[in-house]
């Protein structure tokens, strides 16, 4: 069981590892039929010819992945991972074949909310790099966390 | 056939629509098992419980099946379209089953790249909508989009 964490248990700095998540070709064929379907994440000729220089992920894919790792990993906020939206989300190279993956979450505000007392909201950039230590994807979500209510 | 929008085919307040996807419960609960496994998107239940108050799709299905619609979508940018990322991204409120979305895109900004002038970037905000014309979640994308050379 692991710890819960309440709005008022999350500061600045603090940071949460993940497990790891490997994008096999498969997969990544499979997400991009569903939600993506460009040459370049479905057929490695074509994909060659690409922008992408061969099979890559959808960033979506990236970042769907990147969600199941938050939700497993050790940073487990009350109420759950609940986002509002994104500051910002950057896809800073390609995922391929094979690929690794992990998240690193680190707090960068924590706020009170002004309308509703008994939550608040958590500003968390998210990193997630492959098996090379690269940072593939980077983004801020903006999360509700429930207050500690006795 | 659809149209090919290079670079210089695009300019601010250009608008494209999309069909329509339906989001239903056992895709809602087959997306959140694999990428998004928490209680408000897999189990009724729980989710009347939840912040949701009832179940929801995770925003990431959301997202990816507004990938879905864009790619499918009279917007045909040159070399596909290929995110560098987001500039924000918000979930107004929550996607249920059987919602059915379709995206609006709008051209907000068009420049050359200094470093590649083979292509440039487009800014494109693409709001999605349910069955009842109500935005259920909004981004800004940063778009690669090739230039025409004859």
């Amino acid at each position: 069981m692991k710890e819960i964490y309440y709005l008022d248990d999350l500061s600045v700095g603090q940071r949460f590892g993940s497990g790891c998540y490997v994008l096999d070709e498969k997969a990544i064929k499979r997400f991009a039929a569903e939600y993506d379907p460009q040459p370049f994440h479905l057929n490695n000729e074509a994909a060659t010819e690409s922008f992408f220089q061969g099979l890559a992920a959808s960033g979506w894919h990236t970042a769907a992945v990147t969600m199941r790792l938050l939700v497993e990993s050790e940073f487990k906020p009350a109420g759950g991972v609940i986002g509002a939206g994104l500051d910002v989300l950057q896809w800073h190279q390609p995922v391929r074949p094979g690929d690794k993956l992990s998240v690193e979450t680190e707090i960068v505000e924590v706020r009170l909310s002004k309308s509703r007392p008994e939550q608040g909201m958590v500003k968390a950039r998210a990193t997630t790099h492959n098996q090379h230590n690269e940072p593939v994807q980077t983004f801020i979500a903006n999360l509700v966390v429930k207050r500690y209510v006795p």
